[in-house]
């Protein structure tokens, strides 16, 4: 087997094996697969991860590898056309490790390899910059003595300090070429003075040296560290790579630069890329000196003098467009690549799939399609699910100044200006009177609704990505940044204090939802452009998925909005926002207030015609769809007044006195409401009310389908059930309301009643409860947080050092716990299928709209995801790769 | 085979068909056993089950059975020596169902039958008793018009209301002989009207009619909804049973009584009971006669005068005596008796296990091992464990009057009576003056333990069974009342109300932790008296149990009792009890309150010797055997100060302002604290605390080693574990401590690292936690809430309710959820073991004192139970029933 693999010149690339990782490694196979294509890569050759094992092993390797190792140089010096060790004009070689996955940073590389007292005149005259070439020979002899020669950078660092202070020299740039020469003999008397022989002058020596010490790197310390860390078995080895050094700076034929083979920003089919003559890859980075354009056209347009590449090294340009028609049609990708010109010649250092905005991946997802290089299937694979959100939301103008005063969590996408408000009734009043809002909340709760709905934007000092600001500005398509703790409110002087600056309400604010950052003043912003591209590849994922995609919404108008957006009906209606209402809250406090069902009843009386109307507005717009509704979820108490005028409104409505109001409402107090009085707990203690809310949609749905001829699919969907029994108490009230309505109207509408699986207890239990339920809809928010433990509202204070530390891989909110919260929703699936072979399964958590957890949706099988109306578009082409890949 | 069994007289009971429920139902079964070992049952016959079926298939069994029942009735006649319809002397049956399980109410009855006017007149000769005999028929006609006629009991009700209204009386009981007659005619004749035919006047016909309709009541539609919810199959059928009634009421041979086989109240071997001479059952129950002794010797010991039974009727006295060795010899336990004397012959109607007080219950058990009667494994089966419960606490007086103000729930067992204070501090207050005290709270937080320690008694108006206070009492053995909602406090005037009474701090309060009731004034109590045989019991129990039996306990004086009541180690130690000592709550405070890890750790260091001390005092009496230490659980914002005056003390102990502490004290307020910043997320965002806790701990357990000898096992446990590498992280900090402490000391103890299992996911990554913890601990009581999410704090509004409707059989937090919680149990176990075969598995929530928890725990194969100090004896039983069980 071979041992030693070739590559770049006319060296053969037809062997399998060297492109295969496991034996030349991820570099080794990468730089073979570049040069099989024919794209002009600096020569070199592979020694292979074969050897690594039999050096770990304690064999002397050399000897077996002389010869091939020779003969592998040859090939470079005769592509290249220089010779190692010549003294008039040297090939220098780079050493490097190359295991099958990357492990940055973990092993030794060795630059500059063939440098000594005579090569570098000639490095210097071929270069003609002796300053150039003298710090080339430094790094040398500081890189080979560290990694090779095992010694202590820190004498070298220590040597070159004391160097400058001699001069009175602040950098590095300051040193001039005789300064180089003079640290240089200083680093080679260290080296004599610690190791008790010369620094290796013999460039053969050296790469030995070299070779050696790589391979040895794979049992450094930090190497096995990060290899138990990463499961990387340490019997893989590395491969070792050997490769000419190109320079970009020998002169006005040598250039250096980076381009990608369409542009990134737009998609659009047209070269992209800057370039610096005689100049190092590290000058274009730098920016110290300002790139050109990379053709003709793209200086026209900008109206730059400098000289294109495509006309001041035309040659290496025509090089270049050839590589990358060659790169496309290999990679079938848009691809990123840094090159060099080394006096004339192009070589190519690097390619990879080029990053891009959501906007091109878009569109050259489209293009790459219609050019045939593509097809659906990949273009669905290749855009991220999640960079659609960047194309549904206004964002702010990436050319505009920003002013930003803190950061917080990117809670929900889009940007937004407006004049800060601090209550939810100010941001009402003010946005009636024609006013743009921001409102401004230490953290939000159900009775900011309306504020929250009248806002452009809302930020708040405290929860996560899955508070209540965040979950509900998601699903209003409202800009949200949450838990931005630099910022302070003070209610009662209406100030706000943000990163030491003061601002009052009423000030302007700017939001980008899309990474947390707050502005102060007015931010421009641009509006989407959902272009003919986005629908085609809406179409195309349509076509591949297996799911359905739902919605959660609870408005009218989400519900339209949704629908817009491709939702095949709603996945979670929750009730209890319609409860908030300003006209209903009263009722809604008189029902709680009330000392026995009959008081409860006489107020529910007052919200049946107005939760009817509710359902019947939306029924309206999904007539034919199917319509998840919870029944009441919240603890009563959310709903109850807080501030003392509000007691005293109610004492007003009530009768009661506020003293008496004030003991109910702390008698109403939980210490954990997640885990208290809520649910199906209300509709077991309090039946009237599910009755009431039962009633209001079988009303509105005989009056849907008697107006238009149609009707909705009503599934009644129970809450927080642990027990089947909780469901069999609650299926018979609803079933029993239904026959009612059905008798009274005299007509009769399908419906379902099935429950949600948000407590372990009911995923355990799975296999009975489907004995009541028609379908589960995974309320994975809740069954998070049971399953984890941990409340979604107070975990800001731990959940970051969590996701520092790798305990958690991602937030558990935002994306599924697949290992844990995972197996309950695997095992409910199977056991609720077992019991109920055509039993729905559907989605409605958050992370209904998270690629990754939409994925594992369709591994375990479930038949829909439901997500917020945005999050709809990123949820179909979520579940059309997910389906592609299953 | 046979279809009509008879029993009681000469009649054969070998067939064992005869006592297979199966075949002849549960009350045919018994019957037989009890004439098959000589009991004088009243004699009678069984038609099995199998007939039913063939009734239920449609077919007519009157045919087949004709000879068999005519047969049968001879026998009863020649046992009692009446005919049936004999006009001077009839024979009067009773014809009832019995199905294989009892169904009580659902199926139907008919008593005196053989009554018509003819026979009705003997009855009355020869009972002497016109009245009864009369009263019997008119009872008879009604009870047959409804169960065999069918015909509306409510016609016959309304006749006997006209008839009384008519003679102007209240009662059934002033009616006499000859109005009965009337309102027999009047019978008759609704039956005529009704039927159209007359009263069947043949008891043969009449005999007929009963039995089909028995068999036909098995399929009324009670009976069917019943057996569809207690899943009992339809094709079981029932038996009916016709047995000859017997009357006590037949002059002054004639008596009837109940009697035990021992005394019920102390154990001892005397026969214990009473009866009434011509006196009917419920004459006995009713209690307008003054039943007299059984025995002479027990009238004699009460100086009363009425003969006793064994005075007055030697002759059935002597068969009753016989009686009850037979039955003690047959049962092998103590016997609860109803029986009739007929005209000087004795008749058993019933015989089932007595119950019995938990000191008769122990003392029968050991006596009756003495005597032969049961083995020592019998012995601990038949000993409830919870029943020891009342032996370990006092118990108030039975005698003494109780002015009972309210009840709650019977939070944590014992009596005991003091003077009401309303906080904590000034429970320590008067305490220390020599106060007895009850502490009556709202609800109690963790700053109320040195009151409640100080306290005779606590009782709360919320909260329930597993609520803070009720944890806390029952660890530390005071009786407590948790939950009374009818306790309203008003702590600015220092009143309380109870039950629209007013009572002020410092009035005297009795409380019975054991029934929950709370009683205004002092009630004398009655000290425990552990006698000889619960030593007996308990040493039996050790030989046999399997798991081993720990206690929760933090306090050298909690731990001292434990080991008194057998506990072999320590299950949950709690650390965070010992933050709230007076003298440390400001070190506490000051931790939280720190701005960065330097402050916090300067707080940890006034700590540190506190904690050491905690540790040194509870390992010096737990010396050889293990502790299992939990590290810091609470949020921390449990130990900030609540009203204004500890804000003031704090500011000037830290310098910090009022404001400033208090704001602080908000951003720590979480919205539920059980799934928020606590348990192992304290040790991960502030390992300093956790570091300090971990260096307590050895340096205690080594200086316990110097001293001693002899070292404790730590077992230091992380909880709220919901990831592996949570454990890893914070094991890894405990190793780092102890290395540094062994060096330190220069000597080593061993010790154990693992984690409180008490989060579903933690249950379900077991296999993967097992890698890093070398034990498990249960902590059920987080494992439930979260499992079933429930908060214990919140759950009283809906738990009644919630069992009332058969959601939950138990209340989850006393009784672990099998079927739900107890699958994440096992799973864990046996993932755990699968990982680490010699992990070492535990239960440490308040289950581990539950005898039907504890019974799944043997299941499971858990190694031990741990609970509170009080609970160690009915664990320690618990475990030896539930392995002699297995």
């Amino acid at each position: 087997m071979k041992t030693v693999y070739t590559f770049g010149g006319n060296a053969p690339h037809d062997d399998p094996r060297q492109k295969d990782k496991t034996v030349t490694g991820g570099k080794g196979a990468n730089l073979a697969e570049m040069a099989s294509i024919g794209l002009p890569v600096p020569p070199g050759f592979t020694i292979t991860t074969e050897v690594s094992v039999q050096h770990l092993n304690g064999e002397d390797i050399r000897p077996q590898l002389e010869d091939k190792v020779a003969d592998a140089l040859a090939h470079i010096e005769q592509t290249v056309g220089k010779t190692f060790g010549d003294a008039a004009d040297p090939l220098l070689v780079s050493v490097r490790s190359g295991a099958r996955v990357s492990m940055p940073g973990m092993m030794d590389t060795v630059l500059n390899l063939g440098l000594n007292d005579e090569t570098v005149a000639g490095l210097a005259k071929v270069s003609g910059d002796e300053r150039f070439a003298w710090d080339s020979y430094r790094r040398f002899i500081q890189m080979y003595a560290d990694v090779v020669l095992g010694l202590d950078h820190g004498l070298f660092e220590e040597a070159l300090e004391i160097a400058k202070e001699d001069k009175g020299f602040y950098a590095d740039t300051e040193m001039e070429a005789d300064d180089w020469k003079t640290l240089v003999a200083e680093y080679k008397q260290i080296v004599q003075d610690e190791l008790g022989e010369p620094f290796p002058a013999d460039p053969l020596d050296q790469l030995w040296g070299a070779i050696i010490a790589v391979f040895a790197s794979w049992d450094s310390e930090r190497a096995k560290i990060y290899r138990r860390l990463n499961d990387i078995p340490a019997n893989w080895g590395t491969a070792v790579n050997v490769q000419a050094m190109v320079f970009g700076n020998m002169g006005d034929t040598s250039a250096t630069g980076v381009a990608f083979t369409r542009d990134p920003a737009t998609g659009e089919r047209a070269y992209y890329g800057e370039y610096l003559i005689n100049a190092q890859g590290e000058d274009v980075v730098a920016g110290i000196r300002t790139p050109q354009y990379l053709t003709r056209a793209a200086r026209e347009a900008a109206g730059a003098k400098p000289l294109s590449m495509e006309e001041a090294l035309p040659d290496a340009y025509g090089e270049l467009a050839r590589v990358f028609d060659l790169l496309e049609r290999h990679y079938k990708d848009m691809q990123d690549i840094e090159f060099t010109v080394q006096q004339g010649t192009l070589w190519m250092l690097q390619t990879r799939t080029g990053k891009r905005t959501a906007k091109a991946a878009l569109k050259m997802a489209v293009d790459m399609v219609e050019e045939g290089l593509i097809d659906e299937e990949a273009a669905i694979r290749r855009v991220d699910p999640m960079a659609l959100d960047q194309l549904l939301h206004p964002t702010l103008d990436p050319d505009a100044e920003r002013d930003v005063l803190t950061s917080g969590l990117p809670a929900s996408p889009g940007a937004a200006s407006g004049k800060i408000v601090l209550d939810a009734d100010t941001a009402e009043t003010w946005a009636q009177r024609g006013d743009k809002v921001i409102l401004v909340r230490v953290e939000t709760s159900p009775e900011d609704i309306h504020g929250m709905h009248a806002a452009q934007g809302i930020l708040t000092a405290r929860g996560g990505m899955t508070s209540h600001a965040a979950v509900v500005a998601r699903g209003m398509g409202r800009p949200c940044v949450s838990g931005a703790s630099g910022v302070s409110i003070d209610v009662k002087a209406r100030t706000l204090r943000i990163g030491g600056r003061e601002l009052k309400e009423g000030d302007t604010l700017t939001l980008d939802g899309g990474n947390g950052q707050v502005m102060a003043g007015e931010v421009p912003t641009i509006e989407p452009e959902l272009a003919g591209d986005f629908g085609t590849l809406m179409e195309w994922a349509d076509k591949h998925r297996r799911m359905r995609v739902r919605t959660n919404a609870e408005t009218p108008e989400d519900c339209r909005m949704a629908r817009q957006f491709g939702a095949e009906g709603i996945g979670l209606c929750r009730t209890e926002h319609m409860f908030f209402d300003a006209e209903r809250i009263s009722a809604v406090r008189q029902m709680i207030l009330a000392e026995d069902e009959k008081g409860r009843r006489k107020a529910l009386e007052k919200l049946l015609p107005e939760q009817r109307k509710d359902f019947h507005e939306i029924f309206e717009v999904m007539v034919g769809l199917p319509c998840t509704i919870r029944l009441l979820d919240p603890p009563l108490h959310e709903f109850l007044p807080h501030g003392d005028t509000e007691f005293e409104e109610l004492a007003d409505a009530t009768g009661y006195g506020v003293d008496h109001l004030k003991r109910r409402a702390e008698e109403l107090h939980e210490f954990n409401p997640m885990l208290g009085h809520r649910g199906c707990r209300l509709g077991i203690t309090f039946p009237e009310i599910y009755e009431m809310q039962a009633r209001a949609i079988f009303e509105a749905a005989c009056d849907v389908r008697k107006e238009s001829g149609e009707a909705p699919l009503p599934e009644i969907m129970i809450p927080l059930v642990a027990t089947k029994r909780e469901l069999e108490l609650l299926k018979a009230l609803v079933d029993r309301t239904a026959k009612t309505v059905f008798e009274e109207k005299g007509l009769e509408v399908d419906y379902l009643v099935g429950t949600m699986i948000e407590l372990p207890r009911a995923a355990l239990m799975a296999g009975e409860i489907a004995e009541e339920g028609a379908f589960f809809s995974f309320g994975t928010n809740d069954l998070t947080q049971t399953t984890l433990g941990v409340s979604r509202d107070d975990s800001a204070r731990f959940l970051a050092p969590y996701v520092e530390k790798g305990i958690f891989a991602r937030d558990p909110f935002v994306s599924l716990d697949i290992d844990g919260v995972g197996q309950l929703v695997e095992m409910a699936a199977e056991r609720g299928r077992a019991t109920r072979p055509d039993i729905k399964l559907g989605i409605c958590g958050e992370h209904g709209g998270d690629p990754a957890s939409i994925g594992f949706c369709e591994k375990v099988g479930l038949d829909y995801v439901s997500a917020s109306p945005y999050r709809v578009p990123i949820a179909r082409l979520a579940a059309a790769q997910a389906a592609l890949k299953a």
